[in-house]
């Protein structure tokens, strides 16, 4: 099977000029089958700000009432997608951007409404890799934005991480993945203060004892359960790290 | 050659939810293969003025400065363009939403300073049909919004008239390639407050004569001259018509 690389890119990295430039050349530069996975949301904060329209979140997800989703449509499908697709062009990486709607890609649920109403929120429902595969021969780069579908005509905001080892699952039945989590620390912290006190390994077992502690921030939670499930599921490596480490594979590897 | 039918909608159609179910019914039922170019401008200047940008059009054409650059990117790549590939989902149209930027289908210049800048406006330069012609093949549906790209990293803003025309022309290498012009008329008029006024059959000629009298609104002319264009370099039929037509037939047919 051939190699593909998937690397899930934070909205810190891509909503900069300088290091999303920095990111672009240091991706483009992958030699195997690539899909980048992008998020957005600090650039879809201050845009709903500049709509007068508040930001809600809870535990880092973000509720999403209709005009939030416009918001997000607006600026994880059309603006920070876009810019990064005519990046890739600029260095000749053909380049094409997708949503979870385009070619059915991602099919979701809303979200039930439990203690909390995320709004128009979706949970992943099904992958379907057919065409996508068939751009990924021809040597095509998907662009991936956090949104999917519900199959009713609604757009859902989808969280990116998710979406990328979902992909990761899926195309691990035709393809060697190697999953990439790429933020702004070289890797999981035991002190996020300290770079130096990156955890090069990390097991289930470790990683239940951490959590347990207290020792891994919160908001690398959701990112390692869904490393975990992808590495558990076929995904051939998962790693996080940062931008300039993709190409050393130097970074947290998950075992 | 496989006939392949490409419809250019307005924004009045897509930005109004009812005619847009209307129109994505009717376009659902085309049985060959399709292409669906749309505007969104309505939605651009609504979208500008809620963020304080100032909308400043010279016949027709939108100047398009750095913000307004964003608020294009967003509305029609992002909002517009995926909400019509959500829609034509939701009715088992396989569709994928695609800029002048991805698959490098569309390149262009940045339209040179003359008596007017403007600004990040594209004059098309090369159409690439090589992966469109593959996702066609798949009996995939590609929904194209008005922006290219200069090849150098930036968007460019540019009239969804042409982007129809100059895909017609560069597919009509490989299908049979029926271009239709859809608005909120039946047709070409002489009286534009008369629909019964349709011109049925439009050669250059009669074109001239129309445009020298001024019989012809000067909104028409843009899309009667990319029209004629397309005619001209081996589209097979140019038809200007409203949406409840596209099954008829009937309409404005360029000779």
């Amino acid at each position: 099977m051939d190699k593909l690389t998937i690397i899930k890119v934070g909205g810190k990295v891509v909503e900069n000029t300088e290091s999303m430039n920095a990111f672009l050349d240091h991706f483009t530069r992958i030699s195997s089958h690539k899909i980048l996975v992008h998020g957005g949301g600090r650039t879809a904060t201050e845009m709903a700000a500049k709509l007068g329209i508040e930001s809600e979140m809870v535990d880092g997800r973000r509720i999403t009432g209709k005009s939030m989703l416009e918001v997000v449509t607006m600026v994880y499908g059309g603006l920070v997608n876009k810019k990064i697709v005519a990046g890739l062009q600029a260095r000749s990486c053909n380049a094409i951007g997708l949503t979870g709607a385009d070619l059915n890609l991602i099919s979701a649920v809303k979200r039930p409404v439990g203690e909390i109403d995320y709004g128009y929120v979706g949970d992943i429902d099904d992958v379907n890799s057919r065409e996508i595969r068939m751009l990924i021969e021809e040597n095509v780069v998907p662009v991936v934005a956090p949104l999917t579908h519900d199959g009713k005509g609604n757009l859902l905001n989808t969280n990116a991480d998710t979406i990328a080892s979902e992909l990761a699952i899926e195309l691990a039945n035709y393809f060697n993945v190697f999953l990439f989590y790429c933020f702004d620390k070289k890797g999981v912290l035991t002190d996020h203060e300290d770079e130096n006190s990156i955890i090069y390994d990390l097991d289930a077992e470790k990683y239940n004892h951490f959590k347990q502690t207290g020792t891994i921030s919160t908001g690398m939670i959701p990112k390692l359960d869904n490393g975990f499930r992808a590495k558990q599921s076929g995904v051939k490596e998962v790693l996080i790290t940062n931008t300039e480490n993709i190409a050393t594979g130097r970074g947290t590897r998950l075992i």
